[in-house]
């Protein structure tokens, strides 16, 4: 248990903040497309650089449902498990105060449905959008076989989140991360539905990590499985 | 026939749910510049992404004209051809089934011709951008000499569609890929010019593959070409 | 004098079809940011694209200006260049032709000057952007020192042509290649102030060149540059 | 002391013309999202290119408060860090001048907060987003352990930058780059506020460079730090 860890979980988690200053600023106009792409682009661009930054030290992981997965599929301890996933709600935490200080008070509202969806919708949202992310990382950063792949993996995992956010941030906000999702919660002490942005995307890792894990990487190369690479 | 092709080909095609929401949740949009922005950056990155996870395992096969020119340039047989197109085309349906769902009823329309363009001018539009499509998978990816390039394949295969979106997206829809069309057909039951997205693709697949694989690659070197890689 | 060259030019050439379509497209909204958004990144990822496409081939050559700078650093011989010059202009006509075609008519008008910028302003704007489109080309893909930042290296060309058109386009067009320019010009046939998209661009890419290769490309490698990389 | 690298530090700096360009076009248009994204797309995909452009001949140092960082941790000696600032800081004055010549007198207005950011909010920004710009090189580029990732470093290092210019430059600007607000405000002659933009960066940037060098860069392989490639 490398202290380096938790201190490299804490920063990239940090990297969130990004994330929820941008979906703040953002949550006026995501309705509308030209916010709806601000809010894409600066998830897109800040997921990658986050999983560029960790995959050196601790492999990336700044989301609990991806941490979680991992879990699943073997790749990491339970230990190491619930550490991250307290480094990165911490993270979450600590950005939505960076935030209120930098701000002045802006207020950080929580992630919540649009009038309309019902919290069904937004449970097939989650899991649907969070599969893509999971089942990319598998493919791109995970798998032994991905060869050259692996180069533009960070992009890759980027560029879901962002695609996948242009078409469920209308919705629900599109979360696909629980810790994003948290820290505004705490900060707010909002919790109405908060639920749906833990079990959609717990369920779609689950099923991603089984999947992948199951019947495209072979059993043979399985032990070596390169846990610092997502 | 491995039933790991045909189960990846379902998720592949799968990614395409990411364009088909993209275009209905832009649909409205799509004649003003920000929307058309939303559209072609969610085909773009969701092509990338697409492309980089089937890359490992399949080839990355999510378009029925792309097949096309693969088999008619001999590195698919028919027998996979076909599983791969009954893949992609059940993929999309898949897709638009669950956006209604996850959406309470959102209505998914077909694509269909701007007023005042003719099919003839739709006919040349998908021809001249599926041509763009299928000679940059054969450049940078089919290519033997493709070197480097082959790294950043799956990025330029995604953002030639963007770029395509761009300039097409107001005329008619820009699909540049049968199965993307087929779901939205389907699920609204509208095949008014339905014939045009299937027409176009697969003519200019041909010619592209006919092209690239006679006057740019070496014969000497034909026969070893990667079949999995675009 | 390979015919593979002439063919392999005129393909890439005509992928300036997308920039053209995007700045018809675009063209009333260039001014506003979302309409520049759009031409920016068409021209970004067409480029990108262009030159990945044709690095396996004949070096990616779109751009008579980048022709004549590498033609100036001795990388190519005077024939070939005029071959690709011819190459240049007739794809960029025959996209206009096509672009006609399948809009049944569409005005494809001609680069101009935005009011209020003289002649004056519009030489520096394509002397400063296209100076750096050339030295982006020199340093990331002809120095023989390129190392690893040749993968990335059309990525990069792009892109700044994308920069520079957020910044020029407003201005003059930004058109930093004279086949860009030439195509609307005959087209429309429309010849006002056209010497200033072939003048800036040539005077540009003659100073990137020469200060690069004499300053930053060590003697005793010279003989040895990559003829097949820009 | 190789002249060679004050003329390559001169152009990298000048690419900042680029973002200096694209910030007075843009600021107009800052605080509603679609200039927002135009700004942030232009220095996103301007300081990639530029770290491509400078990788191979002088590291790609285009900011003062990255090349302070490079000094502290021993990367750099403090002779070379005064030619770097120098030209850092001349090529931002150029640049201004040359965009007012361009467009024939252009106001160029300096680095200013909105209204209701006090100075220390500002700070508390400047200091967020070049935490993460400083912290991104160290991790993707400086970092012996950085292996692949080494080869997405530069588009990295200007993503970051645009996810920060998406979520701060509604409030101070997000300069993140002491010579990107120093040319405007000799151009302009405007000093209000104008050591938060040094002091944020300096502060961040000395933290980020302490930490990563002290915790996640071991002792014996820092004397092999490879200097050149951030």
């Amino acid at each position: 248990m490398d202290p380096c860890y938790v201190v490299s979980r804490c920063y990239e988690t940090r990297i969130n903040l990004v994330d929820d200053f941008a979906d703040k600023l953002t949550d006026s106009g995501s309705t509308i497309p030209s916010g709806l792409i601000a809010a894409a682009l600066a998830h897109a661009f800040a997921l990658f650089v986050a999983v560029s930054v960790g995959a050196n030290i601790s492999g990336g992981h700044v989301n609990p449902a991806v941490t979680f997965g991992a879990f699943l599929g073997g790749n990491i301890t339970l230990l190491r498990s619930i550490l991250y996933w307290i480094a990165q709600l911490l993270g979450s935490v600590v950005a939505c105060l960076l935030l209120k200080l930098a701000t002045g008070g802006l207020e950080t509202s929580a992630f919540s449905l649009s009038s309309g969806v019902s919290v069904w919708n937004a449970l097939v949202f989650e899991i649907v959008t969070t599969f893509g992310l999971v089942y990319t990382v598998y493919a791109t950063a995970v798998d032994p076989k991905k060869g050259n792949v692996g180069i533009v993996a960070p992009i890759a995992i980027g560029f879901i989140v962002g695609a996948n956010i242009l078409i469920g941030d209308a919705f629900d906000g599109a979360s696909m991360n629980p810790a994003v999702s948290f820290g505004p919660a705490v900060v707010s002490w909002t919790w109405t539905h908060h639920w749906v942005y833990w079990l959609g995307p717990f369920i779609s890792a689950a099923i991603a990590a089984i999947v992948y894990d199951n019947i495209f990487i072979d059993e043979s190369t399985h032990e070596q499985l390169p846990v610092t690479e997502f």
